[in-house]
């Protein structure tokens, strides 16, 4: 069965065109800078990879320029849109709604849209992204596949905050996490690798940033919450704050609602503090004596291993960390700071093996550290077509 | 030297006569529900205990009436308030202006009365208790002693929030971190208790909650961060929460910013997820099979458990964890709740010595428990009237 994986951002749409069961990417590629003057596209196959900077004004476009690379007679991997038997869709929010992979109808478009609120950077981006897959695929069953739902697991005491019951029962106010179907995957990775079902805390930094702890192979806390804005650091994303802080930027200083909300969402995080939101970028400057990139990345480790000391207690334990997604992957330097000073919890990672770069799953620890330290690559694409074909299997 | 040590709150006014340095008690109690139409009054010294139902319509009237009883011919304790040296007042937030304890003059009431915006619930208050002992104490120094001052040694990859510079830089938003006076009093009495300066975690838990990593004697973090308002979930105020929330009900329930930051301050917290706000209230229904109760013990056990790990890992180990204030000296059942399945941690409480009710320092773990189980009463009013002692002799 070919199942196209469409994970549809803001700017850029990431696709990967995959035979399941069989785990086989015939093809995978993504376009950023959708909108801006010129966008990038690439288009990788086993024999091809192609680069191209052309103008993609808009989402439906750039899945079009997709579709024809897929369907180019001489580079293409299929003849007609119809081999395709399903699209399956990263969703970031599906609220309380969806605790389950789902086939996309009206309805289901209705809820993602109304869910907008809640992940206003994600879910609208989503919806263009399906709308245009179902023009442009119409014969393929259209799958969503939420990162809140690896989280249902989380128990009342985590999930709840401590407002007034109403805003819970009625509202739907409570913690969801994200990045589910990564923290889903790494986390089994790792089960697998360990040959146990430990006590996991899994680290995904890449743009956005989460951690949850895995207990028994379930999630059982996350650092995001009612939407994907708190805990953790990210490139343009403030994390945890007082919320006091909030109405004093409303009250005191004139800000609106609205104002506070992007500040807090778009020029936040490592952006705010350094003027980069590129990791790579503030690294380098942080190496050239910039304090102010030194102190973000200092800032951004101190939350991590706070974390992991919290949901160590969560936990009551700790067999290994993982680091995954595009910064937890390849920033040696992020890895090192978080796991320094932490031998308390039995974390001692080897500089050397730290050092290694790999798609592999590797082990960073010191042959004697009580916890693993594990990179473990992140395949959300690879997850989400194993669930898309698990549903249709049913 | 007699000192007289007020805390004002908004509906009540707790105050201590001492001799300073012998660190003599001479008269203590207290008046609340100031305003409502019956107030309690106590006033007890070492040959009466009065208390008084009374109508106290205003702090001033509140403050007369303390003063009649330190003058009462019979019970009275002294002649002239001229006795009277100094009047101590412990003001919540000191903001950036209050590094240390401060003689209080128009300028510096100017201050507190500004920096009312950060601490709403405690800054006005104060400011009224300050005024009222200004005209009654006119002889005495009026002192103010922050409950930020103790957190000023917080690193700044602690203090500082992720969101851009100017903020911190123009607008002095940061984490000031709250019940100092607690805090830097019970980790002293630990730290003199061990024998050691080791690595310790202060967990207050009163009507307001906060928890402190110790370093070397030094606040190293702690909950509260801009204002009293996050952190551990407390009798009436959410504590740590997703932002999102906030713009959540702004923009889509309608609610106002004010309503929203009252709803988090003033209706949240035990009171919102079970309708008391007095934990004994909440222990009592709890036992008595209210699933409310048990599961907001529950909710308020696991944030404290978590920032445990948390310290732990800025601190990279744990020596002790020490229990103060109403809550933490006197539920022996949230105690319970906090140390249960934290053996990883090597906290194991001893259930016997946990039921011991007691004014002096103990310690309630196993005996072969690694990391101490302290409960050590807090003594507020002590450490303001030691700090205006050393101010005044210097």
């Amino acid at each position: 069965m070919k199942i196209l994986i469409i994970n549809s951002g803001s700017s850029s749409i990431k696709y990967q065109l995959m035979v399941m069961p069989e785990n086989e990417v015939i093809c995978s590629g993504m376009i950023d800078r959708i909108g801006l003057e010129t966008s990038n596209i690439s288009f990788k196959t086993s024999e091809n990879a192609i680069q191209e900077i052309v103008s993609v004004p808009t989402h439906k476009v750039g899945l079009q320029k997709v579709a024809e690379m897929l369907l180019d007679t001489e580079k293409g991997v299929i003849k007609s849109t119809s081999e395709i038997s399903a699209v399956g869709h990263r969703v970031v929010h599906g609220g309380s709604y969806f605790s389950d992979t789902t086939i996309i109808t009206d309805e289901v478009k209705e809820k993602i849209k109304e869910l907008s609120e809640l992940a206003p950077l994600h879910n609208p981006a989503h919806l263009v992204g399906i709308n245009v897959a179902e023009e442009i695929f119409s014969e393929a069953s259209q799958v969503a596949v939420f990162d809140t739902a690896f989280h249902q697991t989380i128990p009342v005491e985590a999930y709840k905050y401590a407002i007034p019951n109403y805003l819970l029962t009625e509202n739907k106010v409570r913690v969801y996490g994200f990045h589910g179907t990564s923290h889903k995957y790494v986390s089994e990775k790792a089960i697998d690798y360990l040959e146990s079902n430990s006590k996991i805390i899994t680290i995904h930094l890449g743009n956005g940033c989460s951690m949850a702890a895995i207990k028994d192979g379930k999630s059982i806390d996350t650092t995001m919450g009612f939407s994907p804005a708190n805990g953790l650091i990210m490139g343009t994303r403030a994390g945890d704050i007082d919320q006091s802080v909030i109405f004093y930027l409303i009250k005191n200083l004139g800000y609106t609602a609205d104002e506070v909300n992007a500040i807090l969402l778009k020029q936040s995080g490592m952006l705010g503090l350094t003027g980069y939101s590129d990791l790579r970028d503030i690294e380098s400057e942080a190496e050239k004596g910039n304090k102010d990139c030194q102190l973000a990345l200092l800032m951004n480790a101190y939350r991590i291993k706070k974390t992991i000391g919290a949901y160590t207690a969560a936990l009551n334990g700790l067999d290994a960390i993982v680091f995954t997604a595009g910064i937890g992957e390849n920033s040696s330097h992020m890895r090192k700071l978080v796991c320094a000073d932490m031998d308390y919890f039995g974390i001692e990672i080897d500089d050397e093996k730290n050092q290694i770069r790999s798609r592999e799953i590797r082990e960073i620890n010191k042959a004697n550290s009580r916890a693993k330290v594990l990179v473990v690559p992140t395949d959300e694409e690879f997850e989400i077509a194993s669930q898309v074909y698990h549903l249709l299997q049913n």
